[in-house]
């Protein structure tokens, strides 16, 4: 065991703490969404809490933790569902929130310090005219590096695709664990390695994403009476060049209840499509939705909704934030991260949803895979056992669906189809050959070094 | 024959002209790229010459018009390949290049007058932040009205599709040959039927299209030594969703040596892309490149190169203006207009460019149908005959292309894959029951009232 004092001691001057409260608090994430995370994760807690402020102040950290054999433990938000900044063995955890700066937009790529809130850098960016092209349900409280190294899909991915898709990563400065650590700065290609590998490779502290240019973004909630119908209008839409989106979720008629700010507005056993659209393509939009048999409900600026702590936008309701909906008033469900074939991609929906009703309670996101348009989704369900949820995943497998497994805890286990390409694995053993950055985490992974 | 002097006198105060020069010019379009048309149309004229400056004279017009049974062909900037704005049967030639003006942007969504030429309405947009979505090759002469009354597909389709796409034209504003003409406001769906009829339909005074977000283009030429890299690179990155593009075309080698302007940063014997891509994406593209053996020969602003009349907007060599840079040179050449399968799309070109080579020169542009990518084809092909153009186009549809034929002039035979969905033949019974206006281009069109 690591003498901590000695380590605090020799960080003397950044912002550290060894309050169990907090280091329990700034230990979790999410993973509580899946039992089996929850059981395996309750309890685990850092040694140490470290937020630095600056570039110099990580790289101290990391010396100072590489001479101890200190693992690092890296978070933003703590918004992610898979315990990926919950430290496996103890150590540092190391809270990038006070690197929180944007420095500049170029060229349409913003470079921003790790530790910005998604919500302030979309803010800051569209008061010059520009919009993150991806952010997740949790935009209000995630931070950017988080996103990058743990999330990557979302809001967008209907316009955008995910983070794994060339050019929606611009590059990254990014401290090492070598001997003695370093910052490289990374660019293209070459820094597909921190992208989505939960600060296993290195830590992000500043950030270069491409935006796109700003729209002022309609909430639109679209009421159906049968789900077929939701699921084709919103398949139809996501095909509709000429109509401009940013997000199209499906939902069945079990979950528009949960959503409180909308539930009254949607008439009992109806499903629902929530939409975000440019103005521009309203028109489209209503004589698609027509065509569907679909009602208008609910309309409102996605911005604004936003920018109001009292309101609601309508992706507060979509990806994983649905099953938050749900779990906020029954904590009895999990859920499932799950992507359809793109032949025939309404049968594969039906082909589970019909079966597993009763207990799960279909929720698609539309999304684009390397160019093509299919459905994810992220069903929630009714929970009754491990061995139960992986029934339904190899049914789902049969039935032709990918299964980016939310139950575990490792990249290579629950990535699936949203595996970034690259070779992760050989730049984790040059940047972190003693295997100190979360352990644990990338399965795949032995140390080069060995620990004296 | 009608009196086209009482004609005229009856039109008093509007701008008109019987001089049989400027009618034979205002008869004309770009019909001659194809020998077969050339000979159809050569010698075709209109008898009188009017050019509304408003919709009251455009009304006027119809009703002088119809209460003398005389055929009316409208024109913006005599573009068109397909003799659109060539009289058939004579009569009235209607200029719509007077009626330029731009109402408003709402919402995103520009209101304009339907002569406004398509790079002014452009620019005007551009300085309040948006663009058009879609720009024929010919942007810098045509007008908005010509381009969906006649156009419909070019730059901005790798984006967006083509003005089929429902969304991409929001509503117009359109004289019909009623009894008496009157002037209809066509929203969403309703606007289908004037959209590619060739003014057959009705004559739109005013368009309403959905603008995007103006972005800083970048015009980029990569060579390739081998026309198969050229062509997968090019699919390659229409299909990358993380870098923003707004054009992407392929020429094989026989045809930079024709581009004036960039022919000699091209190395003899390489293949070509022409590109247009958002500054943001220029990492991935380079990325993107490298993996496919392509080089960086050139690169340019967009925006700077089409407002500087010396320069060339790389547009400028690709879609239709491919085979007029060509004909520049070489009078013995036409095309064709061919749409590839949207699966095994790369050796469905091969399947025609390797036994055509000496007579057909390769050349696609990547375009999104439906929702899904693929490329289409403007082909320039060594004129021989009338007979041997049509087995090529067997033997390319055997292979499993669409033709879009250029060689036709109704409608109905040209259009194809072009066809923009809606009841256009019922709503010209409604619109012009006389059927006088562009007699002739719509081929399942008959009378429903009788001339008197």
């Amino acid at each position: 065991m690591a003498d901590i004092a000695a380590l605090a001691a020799a960080l003397d001057g950044i912002e550290l703490s060894s309050d169990r409260a907090l280091l329990r608090q700034k230990s979790r994430d999410f993973y509580w969404y899946s039992p089996i995370l929850k059981k395996q994760l309750d309890g685990k807690s850092g040694d140490l809490y470290a937020r630095p402020k600056d570039e110099a102040e990580v790289l101290r950290i990391l010396a100072a933790c590489r001479a101890a054999r200190v693992p690092v433990t890296t978070r933003g938000g703590g918004t992610g569902n898979y315990g990926q900044c919950v430290p496996l063995e103890g150590g540092v955890i190391l809270d990038m929130t006070a690197m929180a700066k944007p420095i500049a937009i170029t060229d349409g790529v913003v470079d921003v310090e790790c530790g910005m809130k998604m919500i302030d850098l979309d803010l800051w960016a569209r008061d010059q005219g520009w919009e993150l092209k991806l952010w997740p349900s949790t935009k209000r409280t995630a931070t950017i590096g988080g996103f990058v190294a743990g999330g990557g899909a979302g809001v967008g991915g209907i316009a955008h695709g995910t983070m794994r898709e060339r050019g929606n990563l611009v590059g990254a400065r990014v401290a090492t664990m070598q001997d003695p650590p370093v910052v490289l700065d990374l660019e293209g290609d070459d820094a597909s390695p921190v992208n989505r590998t939960y600060g296993t490779t290195g830590i992000m502290t500043r950030i270069r994403l491409p935006l796109t240019p700003a729209q002022d973004w309609r909430d639109i909630a679209i009421g159906f009476e049968k789900f077929t119908d939701a699921s084709a209008f919103a398949l139809a839409l996501s095909f509709a060049d000429g109509i401009p989106k940013k997000m199209c979720g499906v939902f069945d008629s079990q979950l528009p209840p949960f959503f409180r700010g909308i539930a009254d507005s949607v008439p009992a056993g109806q499903s629902l499509v929530l939409t975000m659209v440019a103005p521009s393509g309203l028109r489209a939009l209503r004589d698609l939705a027509r065509e569907h048999n679909g009602t208008f409900l609910a309309e409102q600026s996605t911005v604004e909704a936003e920018r109001d702590p009292d309101k609601t936008p309508f992706y507060e309701y979509c990806w994983n934030h649905t099953t938050l909906q749900v779990l906020k008033k029954d904590r009895g469900v999990s859920y499932l991260q799950c992507r359809f074939p793109f032949e025939d991609t309404l049968a594969a929906v039906e082909a589970v949803r019909i079966p597993f009703r009763d207990e799960v309670w279909m929720h698609t996101e539309c999304v684009r895979f390397g160019g093509r348009i299919t459905m994810s989704a992220l069903p929630v369900i009714r929970w009754t056992s491990e061995a139960r949820i992986y029934e339904i995943i190899a049914a789902f497998e049969a039935a032709g669906l990918g299964i980016a497994n939310p139950h575990v805890l490792t990249i290579e286990e629950g990535s699936n189809y949203r595996r970034v390409p690259g070779d992760q694995l050989g730049f984790k053993q040059r940047t972190d050959p003693l295997g100190l950055l979360n352990p644990g985490k990338m399965r795949d992974f032995s140390p080069v070094e060995t620990a004296a």
